[in-house]
């Protein structure tokens, strides 16, 4: 049960951000742009590296919402994901995005325990000032939001059926206010 | 050194907001929105919150600006300021905020270790739906800032006298884009 009154048939953050307008346009600003840009990492990057940061917080909405998104920008490809987050040196991903998966998991417990080695890893594998800098934002940003989710103790759905329709509404609309005001926008498969 | 290269004459998260415009204005926003409400919780308890986030965080830029920015809402009573970053039980504030601060000290961890008795602690002390809201994502806010500003090694500044003056622009002229573009505005003392 929640620890404050939310509308609980919205799922996870949806309801936090919808009981708090003022906090949810900017945290969805942030999502739409961290997350969507095509600018250096692939949207397929960003969410995996939002999927494995969400689970090694284990926060089970995010990780698995996120996870989902991740499998829309890959066609499908779930066992890529399940990857990621189990053991992401196996997973079939490039070598620049295993070590920028390497720099998220030590944002994720700490900021202070990325090392110039961490860097100078990601550099040799093609990552820019960009890729890093946003690996580090995401990484941090998903430090924020499984908090928030998790820290209220948001509704979580346990069906994972309900999360692939979820996901290919913020694959192909973002995410924009739309995601906590019902009803949903059609999607279009 | 930072581990990307930006501005280094900008301090702290300044030089990144500075390097990534595009997140830089939701950030700036969630700021403003987060810390300068006069709905609920004081200015002051806002940034006491995030001093105690930050310095559990070990986030010495942070920690000091927040606690600085605490300061000038608290008319120059840093004695305060000290006892919550040291043993906020002993600090002179509600015993709300005290009740607060034991559910940020939990989020910072997890969002999973809030417990029900420690919502019901603050409610007991007065609590609202908003105000618990609002310290679960002040919390959760800079478990992002903190990594953002650490994990990519950005300029910290040691010497404290730096802190106020800047402290003082932030109480007086908010969290707007201004922040990161010099010259920053003069400060009517």
């Amino acid at each position: 049960m929640p620890h404050i009154k939310v509308n609980e048939e919205l799922p996870g953050i949806r309801s936090l951000l919808a009981f708090s307008p003022a906090t949810a346009t900017p945290l969805g600003e942030l999502a739409e742009v961290l997350l969507r840009s095509d600018e250096g990492l692939s949207r397929a990057g960003r969410e995996l590296i939002a999927t494995y940061v969400s689970y090694l917080n284990d926060c089970f909405y995010c990780h698995h919402s996120h996870g989902e998104i991740a499998v829309c920008y890959l066609n499908g490809d779930r066992e890529t994901v399940d990857q990621v987050r189990n053991d992401y040196h196996s997973a079939n991903i490039s070598d620049k995005l295993k070590a920028l998966l390497a720099i998220a998991g030590k944002v994720q417990k700490s900021g202070k325990s990325v090392t110039a080695a961490d860097i100078e890893n990601a550099r040799s594998a093609g990552a820019t000032d960009k890729d890093i800098h946003d690996t580090v934002l995401i990484t941090a940003a998903f430090c924020l939001f499984n908090r928030y989710v998790d820290g209220l103790a948001a509704n979580t759905p346990t069906d994972l059926s309900s999360y692939p329709l979820r996901a290919q509404q913020v694959a192909k609309y973002g995410y924009g206010n739309h995601i906590f005001k019902e009803p949903q926008p059609a999607v279009t498969v």
